[in-house]
């Protein structure tokens, strides 16, 4: 099982363009427009898995994101974020991993506040807890705003083997909350799973709002 | 120098999806349409560099590559070609290098066929041999047909550090051709430079044409 307390001996050939990083909005290059990304077929949750460090939600849907075509795949979950922003954590972070034709990555990352109970997050945990076969139901649009806002930038899978040249989307305006009862229940159940941040580099993050 | 008889010890901790390949059109999933390539702002070849292994122009000028804008940044040669097309090999192959924003790169390829003197890359080779400060003609017009059509995937830089996540795009049908005089004038002034064949692994390969 991957090792949050020892992430230096994690196998990194890698180099100069990992992820996650720290997003510093008044060090982004501004776009005064909301972040291109519509969802064109509804995303589906079809199998959940105990990913050990993790709960992954296998599924299908498609979406348009910057002008190009992707299939979504899967959903995880990272708790605390793994991305900051202007140097916060939030308590938790939801990746939505998407691919296109030619197998180029991007994952649309959601920051979490603590707050009120998330009722599709709740439903992820009680179909985890009775291990039922049942489809979870989850309402791909509570979670993402109509007009997202947020991050995009150049960077890699935050888990091994850390492939570069994956394409992030942190959207920074989302509805969500999760509660601390929640909260708890993920901390009760796996560890801690943000990995480190990482240097910039001479990367350029972009920030778009409208 | 890269030394292209020994590339077995090349630096390399990468994987699965490295280049270039043998495009293989009947294993390939067609698209009946051209490739989406427009350029937006004319190219510009602005220095001319030995770049020991070839002939490297820096330059500048933008395109929407796949309904996404990117510049410009370099052309180099290779001979013979790196990609294969149905098993062939082309005497000579140019590769244009784009950047987009967030530092995704697209190298669009052009496969070059035996035949009359190119014009444009006699300028080339004539302010080579004069290291002239002038700047290089080129009419990139010449270059790029006005449908394109050809093979798209995602592969690597050819040369260390065969940094994964490149996308390519190899048009095969340009007009172009080279003689055998011009060949020459790159095998004397320097060594084969194209990288051997890699394996396409799970790859999925996809062909444009009209």
């Amino acid at each position: 099982m991957l090792n949050y307390n020892n992430q230096d001996n994690w196998p990194n050939n890698f180099g100069q363009q990992q992820s996650p990083i720290n997003l510093i909005s008044h060090n982004a290059n501004f776009h005064q427009i909301n972040i291109p990304f519509k969802i064109t077929k509804p995303y589906n949750f079809v199998t959940e898995k105990d990913d050990q460090t993790t709960i992954k939600l296998l599924g299908n849907g498609s979406a348009i994101i910057f002008n190009r075509p992707f299939q979504f795949i899967q959903t995880h979950f990272h708790f605390p974020s793994e991305h900051l922003i202007n140097g916060t954590t939030f308590p938790f972070e939801i990746h939505l991993v998407h691919q296109n034709e030619i197998g180029q990555t991007v994952v649309i990352s959601l920051m979490v506040s603590l707050g009120d109970s998330n009722s599709n997050i709740q439903s992820v945990i009680d179909n985890f807890i009775e291990k039922s076969a049942k489809s979870i139901k989850i309402n791909q649009l509570d979670w993402i705003p109509d007009n997202p806002t947020g991050y995009h930038y150049l960077g890699s899978l935050t888990t091994p083997p850390l492939t570069e040249g994956i394409e992030w989307v942190i959207i920074d305006n989302p509805k969500l909350t999760i509660s601390m009862k929640q909260l708890n229940w993920f901390e009760t159940h796996f560890k801690p799973n943000n990995r480190n941040i990482q240097s910039l580099n001479h990367r350029q993050v972009h920030l778009y709002s409208n």
